[in-house]
């Protein structure tokens, strides 16, 4: 058994200015290509605030995990976790040229695997939440005095009770996505007690003070030298936004195991767009603020927007899906189950529409 | 028992004019408020028409039902009975001022019910058509080879053959909307049969050669007398469309029994949109060749496509529902069907969103 990492034995830097947490109230941060920021001190300063963040988040888990009454604290410590994480292993993958490449591959990779772990039990929440929600406006009734006019229907009358279907398929999703979900929470903990965990924890001690940026590179100014990095970062997302396919039917193949077939082309773009944001604040600090920037930045948020509701889509209809396939379930559990399958699937079309109108096109 | 009707004794009338079946490809219809033509003369001449190609589609009908080997022409020759139906029925309504107004609404309401009767053998057709086309749009695999890229996915591995449902969905629907198609077939023949049809039969037989327009209004110019009257039924369509109800959430209610709780409204724009466009008819002769009347009729007929396309989704999903109210179907059944029903409420929502880009606002 690795021993429990001890937190307060680790040295905690003091960063001299306050973490990017929040982007700042106040005028841009000083660190940007208009003044005359080096490489090394734009990359490393950026890596010491973010390992500072992770190392926050990694004492407020400690001191809040495990108790009911501190959950709120203990979730948002895992939010800043994996925050901190995911823009740490963006920027050694981004800048890795002008660090210790294998080094830089390493830790990437391992706290890419941290944040995967540390997000899934939000993602089972998030799901469920969803999932219900659909179901509520699928379900619920229209309420009164509102109807259209009263000319006759020329559909054949209901019977049976349309809401039972509904009430059934929540409580077996809530049933599955509850437990995914507290299988996720010890999955996050025993990460969290690992020595893969302790390990990697060690490396982002040692960023949060003194980021291992190769000398030759250091010294030379912040935008020649990370700027090129950032822009490969930019036109990989626009190479992968441009070989999006396109032109596919509404809901086509929705029944078939190939209806995510391309979902996973849209999950890639979502990372790089996320990717080319963290390299945009690691070149100026406070991208939203700084004029060059900004344009690119309100984009990629926009843009993020989308993404991130196109993946929570996709990835509730396939839970409702896999519910759908749970065996013995009654007709009209598999019946709502569809209708919300088909739903979400609509969701997914509809962000990938919002996504390409809202990208700017070259 | 009723006599079978003698077509061959009715009398037909040579009309000097082309029927308006097709649109003439020639110049404009001589008929129309830019000349001298009387509203009696223009309305007569309406009715004339039309009543002789309802008697056409009924000689047609009387020479090929009965027989597979001509079953396209006799399928041929309801689809015309129904459309000049349709203009007869209307042309009475809008014009009623202008007729024995009670004679006019008997009229008009026989002709509604046989067009009615008339349609339901090729809307269950359709129907089916419909719903098969779009469960193998959803069923169908994607073909090899345009995969997206293989990136990992969090989805749940599928298991079952998720085909299954989709097939057992399109047998049962194909069983329930062949027998509904067959009944109405024969309650089709059971309607040409009846002595209520014979009755409206002779009142078209008159129509095709003497329409009762009163005296007092058959002298005065068509412009005069039959534009405001066609301008009333416009009006109507468009307080219709100003009522429709906006601003619900996608698939909202799907699953309870108010889902279509707005498509008569709907309905009922589609309604009032014929209803105007054959007003128009009467009018011009040709609306879509006339610079007056164009634009409007080339709206009505753009609009009637989609509110076509809403009517047939909400019938389809209606269909989709009942069936999955089946007693005893296979879950993965129930399933395929509720993917098809919310598949149907988004071609309604479709329809409704493409009418309201495409209707002129005032």
């Amino acid at each position: 058994m690795v021993p429990r990492h001890d937190l307060t034995a680790r040295r905690l830097p003091e960063p001299s200015e306050a973490p990017t947490g929040a982007p700042p109230a106040g005028p841009p941060a000083p660190r940007g290509p208009q003044d005359t920021t080096t490489a090394g001190e734009a990359l490393a300063g950026y890596l010491n605030r973010q390992a500072a963040e992770l190392l926050r988040g990694l004492r407020l888990h400690d001191e809040n995990a495990g108790s009911a009454e501190t959950a709120a604290q203990a979730a948002e410590a895992v939010r800043l976790l994996r925050r901190s994480a995911r823009r740490i292993s963006g920027a050694l993958h981004t800048f890795r040229p002008l660090l210790d490449s294998a080094w830089a591959d390493r830790v990437s990779a391992e706290l890419r695997w941290l944040s995967g772990v540390l997000a899934r039990e939000h993602a089972y929440a998030a799901r469920l939440d969803r999932l219900l929600a659909a179901l509520h406006r699928l379900s619920s009734p229209a309420g009164g005095g509102d109807g259209g006019p009263g000319g006759e229907r020329d559909e054949p009358p209901r019977t049976g009770r349309p809401g039972a279907g509904a009430a059934k398929a929540g409580a077996l999703l809530e049933r599955q996505l509850t437990l995914a979900r507290t299988r996720a929470h010890s999955a996050a903990l025993r990460a969290l007690g690992s020595g893969r965990f302790h390990a990697v924890a060690d490396e982002v001690a040692v960023l949060a003070s003194d980021a291992p940026v190769q000398d030759r590179a250091a010294d030379r100014p912040a935008e020649l030298t990370l700027g090129p990095l950032a822009e490969l970062t930019h036109r990989r997302l626009v190479e992968a936004v441009e070989a999006l396919p396109t032109g596919s039917q509404a809901l086509a193949h929705t029944l078939t195991a190939e209806e995510g077939r391309h979902d996973a082309a849209w999950h890639q773009v979502r990372h790089l767009a996320r990717l080319t944001r963290y390299g945009l604040e690691v070149l100026v600090g406070d991208p939203g603020a700084d004029d060059t920037t900004a344009p690119l930045h309100g984009a990629l948020l926009l843009a993020g927007h989308q993404l991130d509701r196109h993946r929570d889509a996709a990835e509730a209809a396939a839970a409702a899906a896999a519910a759908g396939r749970t065996p013995r379930i009654a007709p009209t559990t598999a019946y709502a189950l569809g209708v919300l399958h088909a739903d979400q699937r609509h969701e997914v079309e509809a962000a990938r529409a919002a996504f390409t109108r809202i990208w700017p096109t070259p």
